[in-house]
C-alpha cells in the first residue's frame, strides 16, 4: 500500500448550506452533519420552498450570507444515485456569480451541469467535489496491521453511522484515547476535512482504499472508521463488505433504528433480523480479523418513547451481552466504557 | 433502471494479441479468452521476451501482423491492479504508427499513458478501454424480475468462471436453451463484444450495474452471468457481493482449482473451506432471491492427475449432492444435465 501523505483541498468556510427543495429529511445529512458536528461553520440555509426541509438554522439569501462573509455553498443534501437535480443550476450559477465556493457530495460533478465550470473559471471559485477527491489507489491484501479499529456497521444505509462513530472518537478522546475519525463518507468527510467517500471508489479498490485510511499505527492508536451502507442492503452491500474487510476492526459497533418500516428507498423489503445482521457482520470480518468482537449497539430511538427506549435497548444488551445505546438520547457513555473497561 | 439500448463501440478483428513481458501464465487471460472462444479472431501473437507467456499462437512483430491483416492490438494481459507499464508505451505507440487500434482491459486508461492520445489522433486510429466503457448506471433495487439467472461464483479469483459460464451458455444452447451469456469482466466483455466490466464501475453502482446487465426477461431466457472474485478475497469481496446481489441467481455454480496453494497473490493467505464458500454464497444471494440453489461444481483439475480428479469431484458431489466436473477435461455436461432434468 502507497501511504503518502494526502489531504484533499480545504472547504473554506463559513458555509452557506443549500437545501434545494428536498422533503426528505433523511437526504439533509450533509447540511445536518455540518450543524452538529461543526456549527461554528455554518452561517446559515437556504432552501427554495417553503415545504424544504430545515436544519433549524436561519435562512439567508445568497446575498444575505455573502454580507455575513459566507464563503462556501455547500450542496447539503446527499441523495440517492448522486445525482444534482437540474433545476438547482440556477442558484449554483447564483452562488458563483458572487465569488462563493461550491461544495457538493454528489455522484455527479459539479463541473457537469452546463456552463458551472466555466462560469467558476470566470469569477475564480473553486468547485470542490466532495466524493472524487482521493488519492491513488491500489487494491487491497488483508494483511494483518497494528494499531485498533473500531467500525461502524448497520442493519439498513442512513441510519446513524457516521454520528455514532464521531459520538464515540469525541468519548473515547475525553477518556484519554488516542482516537482519531476516520471518514467513509462524503459528510465526514466534510466534517473531518479529510477521507475518502468509500462508495465514490472504482469497485476494485474498495478495500485498498481503506486500507489506505487507515494505515498500520501504533498498538495504543484507536482508529474510528465510520462505516456505511448494510450487508443486507441490495444496492450497497458491495460497498459495506469491501469496507468491512479493509477495516480489518477489532470492533463492530452496530448501527440501528427503531421502528423504521422498510429499509431505505426499499418499500418492499422489510428490516433484516439484528441476529442475522450481527453474525453476518462479524462472519464477514473475520476474513481479515480473526479476533473481530461485537463491542455494542448504537441506536437511533427517536421514533418511540423514552420507556419504549429504553426496554428495547436492554432486550439487545440482554441478548448480544454487549451495551446498546442511543447516544443522541442517554449518550455514548456506555459504549465508551466497553473499551475504558477493556484498556483497564 | 434504465435499460436502454447500450452497446460499446465495435473492437475490429484480426487481433494482434500484445502479452508485453509477463511471465505469470493467469495474466495473459485477456489473450487466452480470445484463443478459446474466439480464435478466428486472433491473427498472432507479440511478445516482448522469450521468457513472456505464449498462448501458443504463431509469433509476429506489429509488421508481420500488419502484412496479414491485424486491425487492432489487444493488450492480452489482465494484472493485478490494472496498471499498464510503462516499459509497454513503445510497441503500443508503433501499433498505433502503423494504423491499428488498441484495445486495453487495464483500469489506467490508454490516453493516460503519455503522447498516445496524440498519436492516436494523428494516426486517426481508436483507443478501447474496456473496462471503462459502460452506460449510465443507477443504484440497484433488488426488486424480482423475470427471466432465469445462474451466476458462476469462486472459492477465489482468476479460476475459471468466465470460462465455465461460457461453457455453460454453449452447453445450454446446445440443449436448446434460449441462454445468453452475460459479461462482467474485461475478457468476457472483449469475448462477447458487449457487457460491463463490473469491478471498474463505481462502488455504489455495483449491483446497478448488474441488473442493468440482465434486465427482466420472458420466463424461459436464461442469463448466465459471470462472476467475479470470491466473497472470502479480502481485495475484492466488495465486488463479488454486489454482483451476487445484482445477479439475484436462481442458481449457483461453484468455480474452484484443486491444488490451488493459497489465494490468489496471498502467499499468507490459505484457500477458503468449500462448505464455508457454499454457504456464504447461497446466504447472501437470498438477499435478492430467497429461492437459489447451487447447481453444481465447475473445477479446474489441470494440477492433478486425471484419478485424482474424478475422486475429488466425486467427493465433492457427495458432499453436496450436485453434480461437479471439469468442463475442459471431462465437459461441461454433468452441468447442463442439471437444468435439462429441471426443465423436462
Amino acid at each position: 500500500m502507497t501511504s503518502q501523505p494526502y489531504r484533499p483541498a480545504e472547504i473554506v468556510s463559513p458555509y452557506l448550506l443549500f437545501l434545494g427543495d428536498i422533503e426528505d429529511s433523511v437526504s439533509a445529512k450533509m447540511a445536518r452533519a455540518v450543524v452538529i458536528w461543526r456549527p461554528e461553520k455554518a452561517v446559515g440555509q437556504l432552501r427554495m420552498t417553503e415545504k424544504t426541509v430545515s436544519v433549524g438554522i436561519e435562512d439567508l439569501s445568497i446575498e444575505e450570507a455573502c454580507a455575513r462573509g459566507a464563503r462556501t455553498l455547500v450542496i447539503g443534501v446527499a441523495n440517492s444515485g448522486g445525482k444534482l437535480p437540474s433545476h438547482w443550476r440556477d442558484v449554483i450559477c447564483q452562488a458563483i456569480e458572487n465569488g462563493m465556493d461550491v461544495a457538493s457530495g454528489m455522484h455527479q460533478r459539479l463541473d457537469a451541469i452546463e456552463g458551472v465550470a466555466e462560469l467558476a473559471r470566470k469569477h475564480g471559485v473553486t468547485l470542490h467535489d466532495i466524493r472524487h477527491s482521493h488519492p491513488p489507489l491500489e487494491v487491497g491484501n488483508g494483511e494483518p496491521r497494528q494499531g485498533k479499529r473500531i467500525l461502524t456497521v448497520g442493519t439498513d444505509c442512513s441510519l446513524g453511522k457516521m454520528f455514532s462513530s464521531l459520538a464515540l472518537q469525541r468519548g473515547l478522546e475525553e477518556a484519554g484515547f488516542n482516537a482519531r475519525f476516520r471518514a467513509t463518507g462524503q459528510c465526514g468527510v466534510l466534517v473531518a476535512g479529510e477521507g475518502v467517500a468509500i462508495d465514490a471508489v472504482i469497485a476494485d479498490f474498495i478495500s485498498g482504499a481503506v486500507e489506505w485510511l487507515s494505515p498500520a499505527a501504533a498498538d495504543d492508536q484507536w482508529d474510528i472508521i465510520e462505516g456505511q451502507g448494510s450487508l443486507f442492503h441490495p444496492a450497497y452491500a458491495g460497498v459495506s463488505l469491501g469496507l468491512l474487510h479493509g477495516a480489518q476492526p477489532d470492533y463492530i459497533v452496530m448501527c440501528h433504528e427503531l421502528g423504521r418500516p422498510h429499509m431505505r428507498h426499499l418499500p418492499n423489503r422489510p428490516m433484516p433480523d439484528m441476529a442475522a445482521c450481527v453474525e453476518a457482520s462479524l462472519s464477514a470480518a473475520r476474513i481479515t480479523n480473526p479476533d473481530v468482537q461485537l463491542a455494542g449497539f448504537s441506536v437511533n430511538t427517536s421514533q418511540v418513547d423514552e420507556a419504549t427506549a429504553r426496554r428495547e435497548l436492554e432486550a439487545l444488551s440482554q441478548q448480544f451481552g454487549v451495551p446498546a445505546t442511543d447516544p443522541i438520547r442517554f449518550g455514548i457513555e456506555p459504549l465508551v466504557a466497553t473499551f475504558t473497561k477493556g484498556a483497564a
